[in-house]
């Protein structure tokens, strides 16, 4: 099997499986005791805490865990909306977010809010003019994601921070595909709170967690026992979050070298597709896009066909983001880019990661122009364009 | 060491580690997607609703998977409210429920609705005429634990499903100290809603689960990708989920032996400090209690010197919620069965499972007297009393 849809999860890797494997029964305490079995989990949840926050730049007090990239999203935005909502109504979002930040803002749209989506360029960059002009005095939140999980390309995160400073709103990014990727230090980066996830880079799925800048303070979104500094409350993941502390540490020494890696790979199947496949579009931005990510519209045929042939094949990619593969909709980010319909229908993002090869690049370059040539040999629309 | 903590968490079982290993590094694929790989790991999610459906006697579309038992009691109570609110903004808990349901009804209290807190009897069982009574026409939800976390006592569910049926109002029940523990066919008890939690009968932490009977509707908490079919987003914890399939298969096998073997060493123990220590108070019902919790009042001496001295000892112990030592208030739960705050604060919790042994018990019932003795020789009160 080869594996190319990296953005979508990772496997773990093995060093992280090791560090855990401890905490599922044999440190097993609960973190919130007092005997000192308790201790030493406290303390390695602690220790997790900390190599987070030095992948990011943070402090470790500013770290606060959840059960993923997508409650970190939806805590902070009904967390903020719930905190200002006597200030104002008003929360700016882009076009192309994930679905955890655009679903969260309509369900509070549902509630009262009024939400403005930033459209992108044709390459996926947000229009910071636009978005300097939305800003109203009811503006309680702007939240952008860091980089595009579909197509890789990344926002221009600290002008937003400094705008956002200036005018006095909360800036929220979702950087669950930027954190253990790609360098990324949030604090010179600037925003008041950012999204992240361990599954991204060889973690553990079911483990994430919500940056809050120190002096800001939105209320929990989970209540209960109190932990987590009674900000996210629920039984500690210990066994998680040890596996989401390995992987950053892990991602803090080695990404150089993954990066080089894994970009080599990406630029040569990319050149590969280019060179091999007629009628095909890049999408995402040259250079502001994430080393990992090949986003592609092969026009005149399904994407989903694609997938199925290369499935075959033996070759995992995906259409899109995971979340939204079985829907019939096109992605919302391809048209916010400026596709038409029935060439955003016919997408095939490849993102690679560590473990992948070159003898896999090779395979997948010749895999998938017979399979493209197959499906257009059978496409009405390829026939007619002919 | 001797683990007796059993209430606050559980190791996983053995097998359940065995099972969940693949599901890291190698059946790791994001079950959303469409490629072979993911559909295995769908199968497998699919295969460990069944098992916990199966433990519980409802259907598998009947539960949906949470991070755990707090974020199903928060889910629950939450979008009960929301979608309920014009309908009425009542809710009636009990005085003795778990954090994670009073403190979501506190924060609901904060946004306008109004809370009845039902008292429960010497032995923590609640007056049933009294929630009868306090049902109302803008009643839209009550919430009442199955099985209360520190001293076992087991609330009358078929009564209250009973009631709240014939009046139309919503009843969820946070049976996180009972299924996987005792057993509870669910159907039968019929709440519309229930919460439970793997790391309570042997499975993981991080990962739960939300009942929500076929019929009822609530809104999701968590908005994204659309995963537990659009009502739970965030990628699929799918080692967790197995894990907790596994525990809940093992549940279901050796539970009735289990209960047998864990009851016998939980009376004899209990015997033992009966016998050997003066001055105490046994909380919780005498029969309609959990059969591994004692939750003893140690009188003229602080609970939390007790652990402290059992810790020095090797021995894990609670006097309360694991979430809520380290506090300096007394638990709210023999607060509201009637105790003093100066007896209240003498509390000990022991909670067994099945890794615990009668050698174990044995070195319990030695210890425990001879600790009491020596903190009972330096307390000013107990001098006094003498």
């Amino acid at each position: 099997m080869i594996y190319m849809d990296y953005n979508a999860t990772t496997p773990c890797d093995e060093r992280v499986v090791e560090e855990m494997l401890p905490y599922f029964n044999n440190k097993f305490a609960n973190s919130a005791s007092l005997y000192r079995p308790a201790r030493e989990t406290r303390k390695a949840v602690e220790e997790a805490r900390k190599n987070i926050s030095l992948l990011v730049g943070v402090l470790p007090d500013e770290i606060f865990f959840t059960s993923g990239g997508t409650e970190a999203d939806n805590w902070a935005i009904m967390a903020t909306a719930l905190k200002f909502q006597s200030k104002g109504k008003h929360i700016i979002t882009s076009a192309i977010e994930h679905h955890a930040v655009l679903y969260t803002c309509k369900a509070l749209e549902k509630q009262g809010f009024e939400v403005t989506y930033i459209p992108v360029d044709n390459y996926g960059i947000i229009d910071i003019e636009q978005l300097k002009n939305s800003i109203r005095k009811d503006t309680i939140l702007i939240t952008i994601m860091h980089a595009n999980n579909e197509i890789g390309s990344i926002q221009p995160i600290s002008e937003i921070s400094a705008m956002a400073k200036e005018k006095g709103v909360i800036f929220h990014t979702d950087s669950v595909q930027t954190i253990g990727k790609i360098p990324c230090n949030l604090k010179e980066l600037g925003p008041d709170m950012f999204s992240l996830s361990a599954h991204k880079f060889y973690g553990p799925k079911g483990i994430g967690a919500l940056y809050i800048r120190k002096g800001l303070s939105i209320p929990p979104f989970i209540y209960g026992g109190g932990q987590e500094k009674g900000k996210r409350s629920g039984t500690t993941n210990v066994a998680g979050i040890v596996g989401f502390g390995k992987a950053a540490e892990l991602a803090k020494q080695e990404m150089s070298t993954d990066i080089i890696y894994v970009k080599k790979l990406r630029d040569t199947l990319e050149n590969k597709i280019k060179e091999s496949i007629p009628e095909i579009i890049l999408n995402g931005h040259p250079e502001k896009k994430l080393h990992n990510t090949i986003n592609v519209c092969i026009k005149h045929i399904e994407g989903e066909s694609i997938l199925l042939s290369l499935d075959f094949e033996g070759i995992c990619a995906s259409s899109g983001s995971a979340c939204t593969s079985g829907s019939l909709e096109p992605s919302h980010v391809l048209l916010a880019i400026g596709l038409p319909h029935e060439i955003a229908h016919g997408s095939l993002r490849l993102t690679l990661g560590k473990y992948n090869t070159m003898d896999e690049v090779e395979k997948v370059a010749s895999v998938l122009p017979r399979v493209v040539e197959r499906l257009r040999q059978i496409s009405p629309f390829w026939q007619d364009k002919k």
